[in-house]
């Protein structure tokens, strides 16, 4: 087995990399979270783990909506950008060119370019420490039309990107299939 | 843009495929969960959400301890197999060959063959709707001696699967570097 401890550590892979909107003091802010995942499934819920102090956290403070944003491969340099600096000291929306749009909620602002995009409205912030878990009811998801086959997503067409952790720090896309789900393991059974 | 509404969805990419364990009765047990994440960074906490019926759970409520285990692609029909039934009906450890292990807390029982293991104290379990969110602080990180460069854990060696949601469910490991983080955006600065 051979196992070394290493401390308390947040290593979980893979990681997504997502964007986080909200509208704040009025204008679309942008940031990239990779510590969230999904939350509960009826109703659909997401969670995102954010500073106390960052910019994104005040809009959705200030207006209970926010959005998350799934980049696709080609959006590295994008979503890399938004998590490099605060929506304090940049336009990051106008720097990156992203074709803003809003949904039914109406402050949320999502990301036209990220094939996939879920509006929420926040149920509960919990300071947990460092950070604030900010959990959402998912409100409505956009799928770009290109990204759908037969109507669904298709995550071939979607080419998510994965946020790897300290000390690999980087971005990756999705690699070879290796098994389909509740499927390959049925020799187990 | 052209962008479609599907309704509320739990449409995250990617999402990674962890093993949740805990001690039901006295008897380790594993599941796997696709949801969850990071929710803290200090103290390092964990969120995994479940059914609330789910026999892991038990174990989690009865202990306040579990465990987050890190498969590896090679581990994808163990992975997909704890997914598939429950524990009150197989015990998945055996069936899988597991080589469970224990740590500081005593009760959280950990995968030997899994490449990380993080060990966690239960902090809060939000009932959210279908499902419990449950929030823990990772108390212990193990990872495998062959599965470390210079005494941090390498990637390349974990070798992560990510699960993939409908309707392609189906499993995949990581996939080519697009971009080093918080690099990669500086061009956009």
């Amino acid at each position: 087995m051979g196992k070394v401890t290493l401390g308390p550590q947040t290593l979980v892979y893979p990681m997504p990399a997502m964007l986080v909107g909200a509208d704040v003091d009025g204008k679309p802010n942008f940031m990239a979270v990779a510590w969230g995942g999904i939350a509960c499934g009826d109703p659909p819920m997401i969670s995102a783990a954010i500073r106390h102090g960052r910019h994104t956290l005040k809009g959705i403070r200030q207006n209970q909506t926010f959005s998350v944003n799934i980049p696709s491969v080609e959006l590295v340099k994008e979503t890399d950008y938004c998590g490099t600096l605060s929506g304090s000291k940049a336009d990051k929306a106008s720097a990156c060119r992203f074709e803003v749009f809003y949904g039914k909620l109406g402050n949320g602002p999502m990301i036209g370019q990220c094939p996939v995009n879920l509006e929420c409205r926040v149920v509960q912030i919990l300071n947990l420490g460092s950070h604030s878990l900010v959990i959402g009811r998912i409100e409505e998801a956009y799928v770009s039309e290109q990204c759908l086959t037969d109507g669904r997503p298709d995550v071939d067409k979607v080419k998510p990107l994965t946020y790897v952790t300290s000390p690999a720090a980087r971005y990756q896309g999705l690699g070879e299939v290796v098994g389909k789900a509740w499927s390959v393991g049925k020799d187990l059974a």
